[in-house]
């Protein structure tokens, strides 16, 4: 049943991912294979820079043909239904955020797997979740959003500190990655609702070190 | 003699990968170091993403000193007669597609060796033939070119997708790749001939996602 | 002795390349969190990537949690100090090429232990110390600075050149590094002091290459 629901989930967030990718992409008017391409990085790009840090390669969406697949519908369907989709932003939002959750979750996990700290592995949950727009934000030319707006990555941050904090009270080991999931989720689900934002910070120019690397 | 004559097919393609790096950079006045890097990179850059993704370490150039010495030379070369090789477009046009043809076949070659599904061995195939040129266009702040304009990738594609029919079929082993190769050169080709390219998808916005990643 | 002061300018160097990294990001106002991914790619950029390229994996910042507080704290200091900081240029240019030459030859070194050839040492040595800054330009949609500016990467390989010659000329294998190190170090400096740079090559177009990949 709790699988089930991780692979609902896991599926959904791919899903709005590609989607997501096909958007930033048509605004930018890419051609049809720009298009696929930038859904494909936004979806998996995030697992996969975790995977090449980590040296678990090939990376995991090379190892079965089911991710590229649901990616590859997804991004035709989003094509395809271009016109009807930004009715269901709400929706899309929701199945975003979802996603934001558990590929967090699977990021730390991982992480874990390979003995690694518990500041790396957040650091590890964050790239997964993260990272697929960033990549996507810098073929597309621009400044990537998550450093820009919006509470995004941080949800990811303290989720991953909330995980640890839980494994450490012992808390039941069959429920930290839900309970994470879901609160990665709120975070970003209420910062969005409440404009939320990270401060920026008031920049003083830096002359001589702006030229220095 | 068909060893032979891939090995020089290798050559030449790497040879134009550099000067396309080379021109490009130059266009954005680079320095020096700059220029060699982009040449190194265009040059490189796929063959050193398909190594890094499916783990296959230290990626391919860092285990013979020829390919950075060819890139070197030709970079040097290019820089010295960068007024005179305008003149040769059409022969560095032909090597280029030539070495497009090429960089497939030995990416989807390495994914078969690695036991990867024929889906992402023809991935391999695309991202060792163009993603040279896309992280160039990344790191001199463009689009990459091939997500905008004409087929490119798509012939890399089409040649994959032909070579794992050529496998089905018992189609004679020793000759698929020199088939594929001419196959995605002809494709690349043909299309610049007569102007083919993918469509573009006129695109409708998607504000509330736009900021969602 | 020798490895203290070794270590100690591992520290310096990588605090002064967060500090780079926070100021970069602030004048592209993005806020806390992508100041912080900013401040720690320009710190671990270079030697993550060289990780990923070798193999040497999970890269070596997630081996300890040393270096990642240390660029947290770096950078928290730099937010926090940002209107003191510029007056300390100076002092921020001496560490900062003091860790370029740090950094190169940590890179050679690494080289050398996984048996690679001179050539592809110095590159490591050289993508160890500026591509920190690249994927810093990269993310913050500038052309790296270094392809474009000022004796930065030239240091590297030239100090990585007389590496080699000394290793050949069987000078004492306990002093090279900081031999280099320090070359590094002059080459670098001297260079801003002379406002020496590389000759930008004036460029002619070609143009149906362009359009090539």
């Amino acid at each position: 049943m709790k699988e089930d629901l991780l692979r609902l989930i896991d599926i959904l967030g791919t899903v709005t991912f590609a989607i997501s990718g096909v958007f930033a992409a048509m605004e930018k008017k890419l051609d049809l294979f720009g298009i696929l391409i930038i859904a494909f990085i936004t979806a998996i790009g995030g697992g996969t820079l975790r995977d090449m840090l980590t040296g678990d390669l090939p990376v995991s969406w090379m190892r079965s043909i089911e991710t590229p697949l649901i990616i590859l519908a997804s991004a035709a369907g989003a094509i395809l239904f271009r016109n009807v989709i930004p009715n269901f932003q709400k929706t899309l939002f929701i199945f975003d955020s979802l996603g934001l959750g558990f590929f967090t979750v699977l990021g730390i996990q991982k992480g874990i797997k390979f003995g690694l700290t518990p500041g790396i592995c957040i650091a590890l949950g964050t790239i997964t979740g993260c990272f697929g727009g960033v990549i996507r934000d810098m073929l597309l030319n621009n400044i990537p959003l998550i450093f820009k707006k919006e509470i995004y990555a941080t949800a990811c941050i303290i989720g991953g500190l909330i995980y640890f904090l839980l494994l450490k009270i012992d808390f039941n080991r069959n429920w930290i990655d839900l309970v994470v999931m879901l609160l990665v989720f709120l975070i970003r689900f209420l910062s969005v609702r409440f404009k939320l934002s990270l401060p920026v910070i008031p920049s003083t120019s830096l002359r001589t070190q702006k030229k220095g690397k």
